[in-house]
């Protein structure tokens, strides 16, 4: 049994939990007051807004070392949902990684919408969490316990590879901030 | 009654080309063959892989000139399938535009592979064409073309969205490339 250590108590926070719970692997919920909780997962998933990363890394970078760490963010620019923050021929994931250089960072679940991660289902397709990394042994260990909670999951190559699945995710939320899709819908992937 | 030119007699084109056909529409398919051949279409597709694209304008820039100019190419590095060969904050679309001034550019179809164009199916869902441009009429006179021919269309927005698009259509053909998925699926929409 894994136990995952979640950063932030949000809707994404909160499904990803769920997911972990069902598939019979361990679960601490850190909330923003929980300062003094040490982390005592073996993967630690940063359920937070990107604006809000650097703090945790400030804080808590140590606790981090040797850990898997999940970044699950979609670093928009929330005033004019009209661009990323980070510069272009990088990714959210890519500066988070270079900022824990003793972490093995994934890039995963910043492509499925918190209500598809809960259901299970993107419309009549099964909900397919995308993870992208450069450890292979991490990438096992996390779809291990995505897969045991019922989530198809898809390795999507090395951590470069984050920066096409923020536009993916940048695009979805553009679509539902749109009404173009729903919140509960998006993009599926169909074997 | 619209007019379809396709440039491009490859999977892609001929994929449009029955699409078109489907709806009721003209379609006038020009093959390399064919460099004396004026086009006729209110709407050029230029189905051809990214590198064939500059001959093109460089030939038919005048031709193009108040026409409606869709823009299908995904512009992968074909030796390494490890990057894209525009700049990071741009995009084909983007690049086809400024040489283009004069004509009306759409970013479509390269998020969808030929064989779900065929099908109109991806897996369980109905295929969805994400249109992307700056030309409001020009997205509409398309999206009727296509929603003629079967399909789902959404306008995914300006033609900077096509950067996002092409990320997309980027991560796909990677995950087919290395048999994630296969080149009948991929992302499907679901509303």
């Amino acid at each position: 049994m894994a136990t995952v250590s979640i950063i932030g108590t949000g809707n994404m926070g909160q499904a990803i939990a769920s997911v972990v719970a069902k598939g019979g692997n361990g679960v601490q919920l850190i909330g923003e007051a929980d300062k003094d909780k040490q982390v005592t997962g073996e993967i630690v998933v940063l359920a937070v807004p990107y604006p809000a990363v650097p703090q945790i890394i400030a804080e808590r970078g140590e606790q981090l070392a040797g850990k898997i760490v999940v970044d699950i963010t979609n670093p928009l620019n929330f005033e004019t949902f009209d661009s990323l923050t980070v510069p272009a021929d990088s990714s959210a994931a890519a500066e988070i990684a270079a900022a824990l250089p003793e972490s093995r960072v994934l890039k995963a679940f910043n492509t499925t919408f918190a209500g598809t991660l809960a259901s299970g289902e993107v419309g009549p397709l099964g909900t397919t969490v995308l993870v992208a990394g450069d450890d292979a042994d991490a990438k096992a260990t996390l779809a291990g316990v995505v897969s045991a909670g019922g989530l198809k999951v898809i390795d999507a190559g090395a951590l470069k590879r984050a920066r096409e699945m923020e536009a993916l995710g940048f695009l979805q939320i553009s679509l539902a901030a749109n009404e173009k899709i729903s919140w509960t819908g998006g993009f599926g992937v169909a074997a």
